[in-house]
Parts: C-alpha cells; structure tokens; sequence
C-alpha cells in the first residue's frame, strides 16, 4: 500500500503542454499545490531529435528538457506510471500504488509514434525515437549502420532523412501519400520541397506502401507494394503520432480516435479532468472541425489558455491556425491555416493564390526565388491559409500568417497593410511576400482574369 | 508656347507612392487616362545606395528604376518639371511649357536630404545621394578617396557607413543626437549597435554637432561643436530627408513643416488635389498625431489605399504603424509602432518589458542572443510598439507584430496566440521571441513585481 497525497492540480505527462501550464500555475495561483506525474524519467526535446542524430546537440546535454522547468517552480515532480483512478472519488493511482487525489486534474498525456500495420513492425533494426529508452537505443543502431528506411515524409521524416544524409548515412524515404509532407502542403510546394531532397541523395519512394519487413533476426529489406525491396540495415519509423489514450479511456474519458474530447475550455466529459497537448482532438480555427495540428507549439498554446483560465480569466480556445516552419537542406517552408485540400475536403470554395518572388530584394546578387501561396475563401475573401517555400527564414512570416488568419483579414485588409522592407531582408515594397500573393488574387477578382 | 493635354489622373513624382499607385489606378480603372509629370531623367532606388556604394549592385544595372513599371501599364510618363499651374482651373504647367488639365491631381512628390545649417556645406567635397545626378557624382567621389564623415547615424547614415567600411573605406559618423537610430529606438538598443558598428572600425562621434566644415576648395576637415576636427576627404549628407513643398505650396496646398496636411483619405485642402509618400504630414496608427515615417513601405501602403479608393472602394487611411528593419555588419534590428521615447513624449503611460532571448532553440550549438522588447499601455494592455536586435532576420516578425498593433491586441492576446517553432529556424515554443516577452510583462502585471 502506498501513500496517498492531495493536490489542487495534477497534471498527468511531462511534454511542452505540462511545462507551460506549470508555469501559468505557479505565477497564477502561487499559493496552489501541484503535483506533476509523468511515467519517463527523462524526456527529450522532441524537436530536437534530428539535430540528437546529426550529433549537432548532445542527447544528454541539450537534447533533454530539465525537470528544473517543474521542480524550481514549486510543483512536485513524480516519475511513476497512472495506472488507475476514480473520477467520482477524484484520485489517480500510479503503478507504485500510490494514490493521489486532485481537485483539478489535467491530462496532457501526449502522443506516441504511429506504428504501422506492416508486418515485420517488431523486427529487430525498426527502430523509434519519441521516448527516449528508443531513442537512446536507436542512436546507438544509427551510430553502427549505414543505409537507413525512414516510413514517412512529413516533417519528422524529412528532418530525420536530412540529419542522416549529414552524417553521410545512406537514406531512402518510403511515404505512402503520393508526396511528401502531403498534409500540410500543396502539390505545387511539396514537389520542389522533393527536388531539393533527391537533389541531396536521399532516394524517395512516393506513393508507396510499406507492406512488409523482413531480415533473418534483424531488418535486411523493406518491401513495398509493387514488389520492389528496399535492402537496409535499419527502419526508423516516422508514419506520424497518434494520442496515448490508454488511461484517459480507462479512467472513462470521452475519446475520438484523434484524441480525448474537449470543449472550447479543455473540459472533458468529467467534472474537473481537463485536457491539453497533442492528447485531444484538435480543431481549426477556421472551420471549428478536427484537424491535425499535433505540434508542441500548438500544445504550449492550448497551456498558456487553459493557465491563465485557472488563474480566473475565461478564454474560449478557438482552435489552432497552426503555424509550422522547418528546413530541410537549406530548403525553408512554412504554412499556416488551411491548405487548398483542406479546404476542398471541407467543401469550402476557395480562390488561391500563387507567386514565384524573390526573398529580398530583385536587384541584390544573392537574391533566390521563393514561391508562395495564398488560399482565400471565396465567400468573404478571407485569408483561410497560406504556404511559403524558399532558402530564407519564414518563421516570422508565417507567425503573421497566422494573425492575419486570427484576426479574419480580407484581401483587401492584406493589400492595405504594412511591411517592413530592406534590400537584404525582404523583397521590394510592392513585393512583400503576403501583399504580393493577395494583390494577385484583388486583381484576379477584380478584373475576372485568373490565370 | 507648349502643348495642353488632359488627363484624368495626373501624378507629379515617380518614387514607389507613385509607381503602386499607377499599378491600382490601372487595374481599377483600365479607361482612364494618367499621366506621371517627373522632373528626373532616371531614378535611383534609394534602399539600394548602400548597395550602389559597396559595388554589389550596379547603379546603371539593378540601382535605377524602371520606367516601364509607368509605361508598360499604359500610363504617360513625362519628364518635366511641374512649376506652375492653377487649382480653380484644375491644370498644373511643367518647365517646358506645358500644360496637363487634370480631374485628379496627386502630389506625390516625396522628399530631399536635408541639407544642415552647417557652415561650409556647400563646399566641394559635402556629397548627396538622393537625385540620380548627386549619386553619380558622389559614387565617383567615393570611388577615388580613403576617408569619410557621414553626418547622421539614423538608417541612412549607419547603412551608408558599413557600406564604406565594407569597400576599406575610412568612416566617421557625425550625429547631433546621443544615439544612433536616436529616433527610432530606445537606448538600450542603440548602445548595443553602437558596440557592434564601433567594433567593424567605424568611428563614432555621437551628441556633437558639426559646426563647420572646412577647407581651401574641397573638405578637409568637418569642426564639431567641441573644437575638435576631424580629417576627411569627404563628407556625406545623411541628415534626414524633409519634403518636397516648395511647388506644392505654391500652388496653394496646406503644409507643415513635415509634409502636406491630408485627411484620411488624402484629400488636401485643395478639391481634387490628393497627396501621398514622403510629402505628406504622415500620421501615427496608434496615436493619431504626426509621426516620422518617411519610408517607402508607407509611401507603397498609402498608394494601395488611394489607389483602392479611386476604384471604387472608401477606405480611411489609419495611419502608419512604421514596421522597419535592418541591417548592419551582420546585426539586425527592427521595430514597430512606438519608442517609449515617443511614449513618453505623448504623455502615453506605458509599461515596458524586455528580455534577452536566443534567436534559435537554446539547445542548438549556433545559438545567438537578441533582445526583445515590447511597449504595452499601461491603461488597457495593449501593445503599441517594439523592438528587437539580434543577428537574425526579424522582417517577418516586425511585420507580425505590427499586425499585432494594429489589431489592438494586449498582453494577453499575445501570450495566447500561434507561433511557429523550429530548432534552426525560431526560439523554443515557450520562448517566442513576442510570446516571451509579453509573457514576462503579463507576470509583472498580475504578481506586481518587476526588475
């Protein structure tokens, strides 16, 4: 029989969403107690791990997130598994059989890697990295061998692919979607994005399932669906994450199969459980309706709502914009809001917008070209979404993407507003990136020429 | 005698206000006539001297403009000097004799150097960049001499200063004010581009005023306020740029000393008479009142909203939120919206936060620090200006936080939006370079402490 202890908060997992809501606990409710239970003793720093791979940041140095990010704030910090609980009762059990009972208990639980249903999934040499017994595991396989299979092209797979090739590992992607990063990019961005990577020898295999693995007592080939076998010494899985919904379903959590179910304020169907991170079905802001968007940037967000909430404001969650931005070989993308399929798929009609730019300046001898795209709702001409591509840092871009998305702008709104303009920095006046696409489409409606 | 024509927009200037508002003028109107009256045979880009100066960009090349963003439109362009005309009769009469019947007359006839009150100013030697002729004259000057006082440290002066000292140039800049970019950024700031500049091996005299400059038929030497000379072979006008308003006044237009006086929809005082770009009094978005920003972003963003509104549409013009950015010897610094100088100066409460931050995850081994600072209203916690510095591109993110001002948003709308997150590419999710910082004053605010 283990002890048994009282706390205003529990928070059940370790991730981004548990160390902002943390925060938000103690500078708001300084007087509360909260108690933090996460079953891994340590926890990488997820997006991290393809510069773990590289060797660009240690694992044991960097790559892991410090628990000082709970403990210097007052919360306590337990590392023992949930097990079990009663929500009538309010308490949870941890396999050390110790009971803790919560006023307010919050799942931020996370996701887990998505293991596909191929056979030979369990071989020896398949390997995961998104805990980090795998992980630390899976760096030692990737230290010893040289040809790799990574099974997925979204950002995790294309990171991962790239931070093998840097180490001059022999990699081939194998994604079942006909291109890579197929759910957040349009075709148009997604087939350049595939140029630069082949370019930089790592060999793509779209549009085709993985449908077995096979080696003797350790992985030698991957077979796809067209029979071709790709031999390799190693599998890393990247096919996506998926909620860890184990215990909130025991514990009588309301779930889709995209995570537990919350109203705009994080409640479950439970009287005071909460939930928060990659754990729930996300929506859009847009739409209201599920939508991926399992990103540690769109948990810290959901945590920061849900603090301050507790902290006695009341703010409806509207649902993520999802601005995203990463680099593969030099090459930079980003998006925010909707794609164009998205947008089809939920039956919305759309005018999009599409431009070939430079990055900064059209006169300046190091200029390169970058594409961008901008999707409107042909119904109010709002700014639904928007992708950008090219050699140049787009974060900020996309972070006012996202605020034109978030405040409902037009595209007259995006024609009349203000942008900062340098010859090394940006493109021309009349060129900045998100004027230049939205001129494109005012014209378009304007005049009823399209392209 | 000359010719009469008449059109139904007569534009007198050529700079960016002019070329974006003949782009819309042309696309909302395809029937009208438009004339653009310039008395420039060529025209520079002016972001791009520091360009000219360091040889990356040819002036005769990629430096000029082209006339065929006029022409190719279908616009005339006439290269004639406006010198007269009558607003009752509604005609304007260039130097050739001339004369141009408008419906609508736009002055967009921006502004010049400002030449300081400074004894020996006309000596041969005392360079000016703004008109194609000075520039010419001046790139073969500064081809042939070692050493240079550039009097200003604002963007122009700090630009044109590195642009030397990356062609081995000798450099001194003169500036009246205590700090360089004294307008536009607060100390904090300053004193760290000032280490940087000063550590490239440009000189800086900073809070001196040049009292004279001297010499027996060139410069030799500019004389500051505290006796001391400093030897030169040349010296650079970067003093600020003033507007054009000698013919606009002539023709009976309400000035101040900053610009023409317009209202929201840049009508003058004058029926059918408009006027946009560096020539007009511009005003701040937050506080209404004249505000510097003679920038060719706000010169463009105007020439969007006239030109809309000749097309039909009735969009006031809220004024300038002044995102900029910049440049130099490798740091970058932008801002948005107010200084708290400027705060200060309106007798605007505020509460300001600032925080040192790292410019990509803090995990990563290429990690540099930025500093960041946000300007909140003390009454209603909305954010009304900002700065960071740092050796990143922070177009995208002034941008982003100008869209922030504009739609009003307070500490907390800031500390609950979406930002996009990457290793390489952003700060961590909990470290958003605005996030972070508005966060900290968020804290301050509830728990009352502050540094």
């Amino acid at each position: 029989m283990g002890k048994e202890e009282k706390y205003d908060f529990v928070i059940i997992g370790g991730g981004p969403a548990t160390r902002n809501l943390n925060r938000y606990l103690r500078t708001l409710n300084p007087d509360a107690s909260v108690a933090v239970i996460r079953k891994e003793e340590r926890i990488a720093n997820h997006c991290s791990i393809p510069y773990i791979i590289d060797g660009s940041v240690p694992l044991e140095g960097g790559g892991l997130v410090s628990d000082a990010r709970i403990t210097n704030y007052g919360s306590r910090l337990i590392k023992e598994r949930v097990v079990s609980g009663d929500p009538e009762s309010k308490y949870v059990v941890t396999d050390a059989g110790n009971r803790f009972n919560y006023d307010k208990l919050i799942f931020a639980v996370g996701s887990q890697e998505v293991v596909p249903p191929v056979s030979g999934i369990d071989l020896p040499g398949v390997l995961k990295m998104r805990f980090i017994d795998d992980l630390r595991a899976s760096l030692r396989v990737i230290d010893e061998k040289r040809s790799f299979v990574v099974l997925g092209a979204g950002y995790v797979g294309l990171e991962i692919g790239a931070a093998l090739r840097r180490i001059g590992r022999d990699v081939t992607i194998v994604e079942m979607l006909p291109h890579v990063m197929g759910d957040r990019y349009d075709p148009e961005f997604t087939s350049r994005i595939e140029e630069v990577v082949e370019r930089e020898g790592v060999r793509l295999e779209l549009g085709k399932k993985a449908v077995r693995i096979g080696g003797r007592d350790w992985v030698e080939f991957v077979e796809l669906e067209n029979g071709d076998k790709v031999e390799t010494e190693a599998v890393l899985l990247a096919a996506g994450v998926a909620p860890r919904l184990d215990f909130a379903r025991k514990f009588g959590l309301e779930t889709a199969r995209d995570g537990i179910i919350v109203d705009e304020f994080f409640h479950t169907n439970l009287p005071d459980v909460y939930a928060i991170g990659d754990c729930i079905q996300t929506r859009s802001y847009t739409t209201g309706k599920p939508f991926p968007g399992k990103l540690g940037s769109n948990a810290a967000k959901m945590a920061r709502t849900l603090g301050m909430n507790f902290g006695g404001y009341e703010f409806a969650f509207e649902g993520v914009i999802n601005p995203a931005c990463t680099s593969v070989f030099g090459m930079q993308f980003c998006s925010a809001g909707l794609t164009e399929k998205d947008a089809v798929q939920e039956g919305i009609k759309v005018r999009t917008s599409k431009i070939e730019n430079t990055d900064i300046y059209d006169n300046m001898p190091q200029r390169k070209t970058v594409w961008v795209k901008l999707i409107f709702r042909e119904s109010d001409r709002q700014v639904i979404g928007g992708e950008l591509l090219g050699p140049t840092n787009f974060a900020g871009v996309s972070d006012c993407l996202g605020q034109l998305i978030y405040r409902k702008a037009t595209v007259e709104d995006i024609v009349r507003m203000d942008f900062s303009t340098h010859p090394e920095l940006t493109p021309n006046p009349a060129h900045a990136h998100l004027m230049f696409a939205a001129q494109k489409a005012f014209e378009e409606w304007q005049t009823g020429k399209h392209d």
